[in-house]
């Protein structure tokens, strides 16, 4: 008797799994359902074909070799039979059938399975404001949408645009839009930062810093979209924000997703809170002849005590394999999530994974964290950009606990963050980065990479030797010295006069130059009586004189983290007349 | 009582350890010296200092803020004193003293430490052929060297070098005089491939065909240079190689390093066979009050059971702060090492970390290593290049031993292998690659990233369902088939029929079409007789194949690792006609 499986949903985490199955077990009979004729598709591929970088449709839907993944691919090519435009409707457990219904004749059919796999995604929220129903405004969830929004803008049909939802699919759809094809796009967000709950709010100030660069963008932070009006024949003229009017010919909602758990809970298999199904370590459901994987599952995270459902169509593949093998009588097992996260705008990449200082307090953890800004690759070599890398450790048990980066060499930013993927997921500690043994030549890495110097500069932070510096922190204060003409702090520039002179001109008398290298036959002109930020281009010779200090018992000092580099992408001026900056 | 240091060395290892020790003890004396007056320098970015990448040698004398890092920087900016052309002679273990003299003029001078710092660095080896004294002929070594070839080339006087030696300095400096300058230049290596111990014969064979590809390049493997010629007034005319002369204006030494441990020798240090020094995983020397670092010890490898030396800034860096840390009383361990690596030459970057299947077999593992060949982000984004990945696994315990990976975007291929550098220090198995989280956006990564992918196709191999066939035993079976009409051995297509045409028409009967969808109807067709090689572009598709026959009882199948593209990079042409080769 061969096996018989029936998965439920054909767009990632189904599709793979079905081809594990049959690689295991080429006799067993796979049935693949799914409600939409479009199946096994890169969903966030959709921002990229929007911005035509991939020109056609088939791009999301082909193999790396240009085989179109439809049901008669998977049939011929996997030996999987593929039934489109079906939904499952019920899942009878007992006597191990899905019930489905052919969308387009309204028929019932039934399929026995030895195992079931369900793997129904999410579903975009849809926020309660008054209009969504209104035409012009869409979820960009599927390539039906996709290619609706494709075909306005390719046509000529839309010249501004509303997003509401600044987190990754929004901002990426917010680039597709604007950059490639000059719409004027309105973004606005509840939250207080971009990106919410996917980079730190540090990092995601310097990604909307980057943003508000881009001409025909504009970001409306903590706003909350009132209402999206009709022009009065039931299509949509623009939305309304703090009674303001931005007019619109399309409204996308990138408000977010959520799991997608609604039949397995119907079958009675366990699902969260949230509804995402339930899976163990196996990825089986409550059911052990029922797996779940994707999108409408929960797992559990790797450092914070609380299960986690992330929309990835890489977690969802891989999760499709761990299942295959399972379902074939493996023992495969699935580990729990740290988070990887990356997403590129407009030429600056930010990535993460793990978590971020305020998330290691809530989940128990006393986390110091850093900033350090380095080049690249060696500085001395042509393509270096600078990137910008924050650290976040336990400071008891010095174990990294998440990592975050942003650069204009994608490639390098994220080969960072993935170095410390691997490490998070066995339990690496400060030294196991320290001295992280990274490939070296100067046109792709640094010979001390920013990687290493960021433990470094965090074991130098829990030892207590520097006392750093927020870019936040140090606007704050600089704008309360300019406020009041002074105040309980002093800015002591240990850079090179000609990077200085326009500071003092602006700053005096709360801003002062004392370079580093003079600064020992100079310790009595440290001012004692107020707090003393130490400025330099990076952090770095800033925290060479921090040390010399606190040597020297002078201890009221704080180190701004990553210097006037990270400052600059922070988005502060530090002149009033920005003109004034250097280069 | 301050501490009192002496650091006999000033390029990496040496004034890390220096800066190191005076921010963690701002008290200490600390005194470097160093032979030459050029210190702290990139001796890595030579070859782009001579390329033109780094217009001027301060480049690599500089911070990355441009301070050049010359005696009074480290006097001013650091606190520590730096006699240049100043040579330690002797070090008087017992009255804990160093003997040096001055260069300049000959004077001697004794410096008491409390701790020493052996960083004396790697030194040319020089080979043992005629002529290797003349004029024109050097080591690319230190910067005085560097001054002179790029003052060579940039004054017109250098129309053709040859290079002894393919390593890394060797093809790095060949690529900089020939890329670059439009020097024509000839690479002498006695070894049978490039890169020898840096990379697996495979991958090497990968870059060679690379460079073969580069105009005014060549490479003569298995070659030893005779003599170098004198045009009679003792400066270089070219040199003479298995019968034949090449005519050049310079001839550049690249033979490798060894490292000079030779002071510590002549201390009574313990040193290795190699003339390396020996120290332990806190990096003391046989003397506890002597550390030593950088090119010139050796250090276990991670793997193997054995010592190595390996001369690189990186390594020297890391060092260095480690031994800052011993010095002033810490207890900072510094791991084994992988040997990562990596290079770039004219735009396709090649990298490595931990042991080659040969390596690890010699180490006592009993490997299983795949080929993979996958784009490097989502096979659909337009940045998109092909990678190609060996991973290298213990059969039994299924440890990760190492991995190599090449690619046009050098900053994805060393992010991949950074990864696995991490892991492999931590001793991770095959599922924490197959289950590796890594960032995923289209720009930036594939769902499925080629490491996963790597690690699930050596599982399959390890458990069976692979066999793999090498590009080179591909390449030597299609040779004998094609010199006998026929043989052993016939190779099952299963690509569409555009691809296969040209392949048919030149391999007939022994290649044979049998498109991978068609497969399971026409089970009959496979040969039973003959060693049927499964072809795709790929490997992916002929997996698919081998499985299905497998199932079937077929078992007389290989599969073409990395399938047609991995056969083109490694250089073989699969057409007789290299023009009739499809795109």
């Amino acid at each position: 008797m061969s096996l018989e499986v029936v998965i439920i949903g054909a767009v990632a985490a189904g599709p793979k799994a079905g081809c594990r199955i049959k690689r295991l077990d080429p006799g067993a009979r796979v049935v693949m359902l799914d409600r939409d004729d479009l199946i096994s598709y890169g969903g966030c591929g959709v921002p990229y074909f929007i911005s035509g970088d991939v020109p056609e449709l088939e791009g999301l839907l082909s193999t790396s070799f240009h085989f179109v993944r439809d049901a008669e691919f998977f049939k011929g090519a996997k030996g999987i039979e593929v039934l489109t435009r079906t939904e499952a409707v019920a899942v009878d457990r007992k006597a191990k059938k899905v019930l489905a219904r052919r969308l387009d004749d309204g028929r019932e059919i039934s399929l026995s399975y030895d195992k079931l796999v369900i793997a129904t995604g999410s579903e975009n929220l849809v926020p309660p404001i008054p209009g969504v129903e209104l035409e012009g405004v869409m979820p960009v969830g599927n390539l039906h949408q996709a290619q609706a929004v494709k075909q306005m803008v390719a046509t000529g049909q839309l010249e501004r645009a509303a997003i509401i939802g600044a987190g990754a699919t929004g901002l990426e759809l917010a680039e597709a839009l604007n950059d490639l094809w000059g719409v004027e796009v309105e973004v606005f967000e509840m939250a207080g930062q971009v990106l919410p709950g996917l980079l730190d709010p540090e990092m995601a100030r310097m990604v909307q810093t980057h943003l508000q660069g881009q001409e025909g963008l504009r970001l409306h932070l903590e706003s909350q979209v009132q209402a999206i009006l009709d022009d009065g024949q039931g299509r949509v003229r623009g939305v309304s924000c703090g009674g303001r009017e931005y007019p619109a010919e399309l409204v996308i909602l990138a408000t977010g997703v959520r799991p997608n758990g609604r039949l397995a809970a119907q079958a009675g298999l366990e699902v969260d809170e949230r509804g995402a199904v339930v899976v163990d370590e196996f990825l089986r459901t409550s059911d052990p002849d029922i797996f779940a994987g994707g999108d409408c599952v929960s797992l559990p995270h790797l450092l914070a005590k609380e299960r986690v459902s992330l929309a990835s169509g890489s977690l969802a593949n891989r999760m499709g394999r761990v299942i295959g093998t399972n379902v074939c009588g493996g023992q495969a097992r699935f580990p729990a999530v740290a988070g990887s996260f990356c997403i590129k705008l407009y030429g600056l990449a930010a990535a993460r994974t793990g978590l971020d200082q305020d998330q290691a307090r809530r989940a128990g953890f006393d986390p110091a964290a850093v900033l350090v800004v380095q080049a690249d690759r060696a500085h001395f070599h042509p393509d270096q950009k600078l990137m910008y890398l924050t650290l976040v450790a336990d400071r008891k048990s010095r174990r990294i606990l998440g990592c975050a980066a942003l650069g204009e060499n994608g490639d390098a930013v994220v080969g960072r963050i993935n170095a410390v993927a691997g490490l998070l997921h066995k339990g690496a500690r400060l030294e196991d980065v320290s001295n992280l043994e990274l490939c070296y030549a100067p046109p792709l890495g640094a010979a001390l990479d920013i990687l290493n110097a960021a433990a470094n500069t965090l074991e130098n932070l829990i030892e207590g030797r520097l006392r750093p510096m927020s870019p936040a922190e140090f606007a704050r204060r600089l704008r309360g010295c300019e406020k009041e003409g002074a105040g309980d702090t002093v800015f002591l520039d240990m850079r090179a006069m000609d990077n200085v002179a326009p500071y003092l001109e602006c700053h005096a008398p709360y801003w002062v130059h004392l370079p580093q290298e003079t600064l020992a036959q100079r310790l009595d002109e440290v001012p004692r009586d107020k707090d003393v930020v130490l400025i330099c281009n990076s952090g770095v010779r800033s925290y060479e004189a921090q040390c010399l200090l606190n040597h020297h018992g002078i201890t009221n000092t704080y180190n701004l983290s990553g210097g006037v580099a990270a400052v600059k992408l922070w988005g502060e001026p530090i002149l009033r007349q920005t003109e004034k900056e250097e280069e």
